[in-house]
């Protein structure tokens, strides 16, 4: 059994973690910075150590500190959190190698998944719909223009090691394909120290639909449904919801019944998440890739199915089964979350860290706020800008939308300009509220500025 | 159709109301004493005016400023919230008189249920179950002996015009009964103006258990479950949770029933509350009293049902039918709310207004927080003492007190003395988690003395 657990984090997901222990009567054990030592996790926790000065290379990053950390303090568990080491397979090996229990999957599932053509590989042979493309590395420029000229251009050419938006390139023509191979082979390379790029048809026009599944070691597996994360800036994520708006019941099931296909297919277990391409003008969907750990937008899911997903990972991390069984899930209702940030949306998003004047988050029905800030806080600026993550339950899309904002017109936050501002424009516009949108929507329309 | 709604309250309440008057796209206007002008309800409202001074009988209660501010801001409709004017049907008639909308049900229903004599018989002859006692007032000693010997000592006094705990008194022999109906009629000619009371067997041992009802103008009248509120002190509710853990599904089908029978014998339309005396031991439940209003606990059937009370108090007001069918409404998991209050619950919780100098609400998965302070207000001492409503959602009871205590733990509030202590007691207590007590558990435990 899991007594006492290291969080290795920070910021409103090290604050949920330690929430979901208070809950289940596990001790917390928070990490942080030199940056971070007056941070909120720090003080919710029931102790507390430095690992590093501010760099998360040294802090946060710091293996060998943090196991140290868990090891000195008998915590017999670790939660890595979204980021940093949560889909680190040497982090999980480190762990495992030093009788810690790693919260999260197995390094080999971590790496079987992380790797993305060895990825797309396993789910082609899962019977998972992967997108039309190339059979695991292109070797050679000739290999790429015959697939290319058979699956038809765009193409999109994808570092394997990549992810997060980065090692990614479309190309329209042949010129353009055995150029950007050269380039994303090159900067793939240096920033992931693999060169293995794999191509795929481009499909411009989708939406982003995931999938949350809950995996045990005694071989259940279940999915809790759909978020729809299509509303994204730069391949980030601003808004998410549950369910999809865009889905039907059927393709809903069937979407489902791929992840957990997809998980069984790496022997995964605890929480993840499979990504999928909807082209919904073709009523498809396709493999996109899994995130080997809790997401940032699990509230959503939390929301409409009831079940605690922390909770849930850290009682299969203890070596327990499932506490649901998938008739077990039902869904009500609709929530969306939205990513407050302190960036300022009048200046093409500029991260703004500082200290933060006056706070109140909004409260009242159906609002929930997970963050890690407080009035009189300074956000440092070593790390990511997020002040908090608001989500609202509805009992439909409309009155999620109208609680929404609502919610954001309330939130008292000041000393830094915050996305609010994009957010009630966002819930505002006519495309959002008539669910006419794909993933290109914010890149199509400088929503700042229109009346 | 409502297009403009003045709010004649203050506090939790009053942020309450506005938050769905936004969520519905109505104009919310405040009204406040000038004691209240830094109030939160004052700083969210689209428009605000002051109404008098600090004293709540110049300003609260002062029914014609109130009604004036209406037609003078074009509101077409006025939300009395609870306490001060909720359940004056004098107020309730002179909207109507002035052709504005009051949010509640009808002047005949409020006197009907306001009058508590008058309100037992109506119960007794629409088959609701009342506990054995007096037909009407009582008139004379000999009439209440003769009574007294045939349903059994103790016997408990009621004034016919109090309420909220107040005119009541407990009669264990003959000579009790006299002297008490004596000093009782006195009292409440006094206090209410009108010395009427009627006697009823006093049942020592229950819980109390109350029905939440919604009625609209087309006949149809449905109930949203029951609510558990045998937490109290000196007849003040401390704690509410839903649903009752005592209370077996057949007598909660049942119970919901007579709810329903109870509101419609006086044609109640709005949001209402049947509280009964539920004897556990017997498995009996009585009619106690309804109240006509909204009511401070009426977050927990919100989050076990999904359904925004106030939203539907607003829509019915409208002309709008139900937007529910009794079978419609479904119940899931476990809520609890906690009343947070500036008292000191080391010393005889004796109230404690001032300024809070830190404040920071708890937040994350199934916490919901109802409030109308913020850092640095100051709670004026003019009114009730209280600082929030804390509410959390559970799968289940168990969850429920076990996110009640993280959330608690993580609550700052600093500059005035808190209940927060008082709950963490509680909810620690052997008696609250295995479900052992009556309404008399806070007047035979002395929790804060307890190890």
């Amino acid at each position: 059994m899991i007594k006492k657990i290291l969080i290795a984090n920070r910021g409103e997901i090290a604050v949920r973690i330690i929430r979901a222990c208070k809950e289940l009567g596990i001790e917390a054990v928070a990490v942080y910075s030199q940056a971070d030592k007056d941070a909120l996790h720090v003080q919710i926790a029931d102790e507390a150590y430095c690992i590093g000065p501010q760099s998360s290379k040294e802090s946060y990053l710091n293996l060998t500190n943090i196991v140290s950390v868990a090891k000195l303090t008998n915590c017999n568990a670790i939660h890595p959190g979204y980021g940093f080491l949560a889909e680190n397979a040497d982090f999980a090996e480190l762990c495992h190698d030093c009788n810690i229990i790693f919260i999260g999957p197995t390094s080999q599932a971590i790496s079987k998944m992380g790797t993305k053509d060895v990825a797309r590989e396993t789910m082609r042979e899962a019977g998972v719909p992967v997108v039309p493309g190339s059979k695991g590395i292109v070797e050679s420029d000739d290999e790429a223009i015959a697939l290319a000229v058979k699956i038809g251009f765009p193409i999109i050419i994808k570092a394997t090691a990549g992810g997060g938006g980065k090692g990614i390139r479309i190309a329209k023509n042949e010129e353009e394909l055995i150029k950007g191979m050269a380039i994303t082979q090159q900067e793939a390379a240096t920033a992931f120290g693999n060169p293995g790029v794999y191509i795929e048809k481009y499909i411009e026009d989708f939406r982003h639909v995931e999938v949350q599944v809950l995996a045990d070691n005694f071989g259940s597996t279940i999915h809790l449904g759909e978020r729809d994360c299509t509303i994204q800036r730069r391949l980030q994520k601003l808004v998410e919801e549950s369910p999809s708006p865009k889905l039907s019941s059927e393709l809903r099931e069937d979407m489902g019944a791929a992840a957990v296909k997809a998980a069984k297919a790496v022997q995964y277990t605890g929480a993840g998440t499979v990504e999928f391409i909807f082209d919904y003008r073709e009523n498809k969907y396709y493999f996109m890739e899994m995130n080997t750990r809790i997401q940032v937008e699990h509230p959503v899911t939390e929301l409409v199915t009831g079940v605690d997903l922390i909770k849930e990972q850290i009682l299969i991390a203890s070596g327990q089964p499932l506490s649901y069984s998938q008739k077990d899930i039902s869904f009500s209702g609709c929530a969306i979350e939205c990513r407050i940030n302190a960036e300022n949306p009048y200046k093409n998003f500029m991260p703004a860290p500082g200290k933060i004047e006056m706070y109140l988050p909004p409260g009242g029905f159906g609002v929930r706020v997970d963050s890690a800030v407080y009035q009189g806080y300074s956000i440092p600026p070593y790390y990511d800008s997020m002040i908090a993550k608001l989500i609202v339950y509805g009992q439909n899309r409309e009155e999620a939308i109208d609680r929404m904002k609502r919610a954001l017109s309330e939130y008292v936050i000041e000393g830094v300009p915050t996305t609010i501002p994009f957010h009630l424009k966002l819930f505002n516009h006519p495309s959002f509220k008539s669910n006419e949108y794909n993933t290109k929507f914010l890149e199509l329309n400088n929503i700042m500025e229109e009346e």
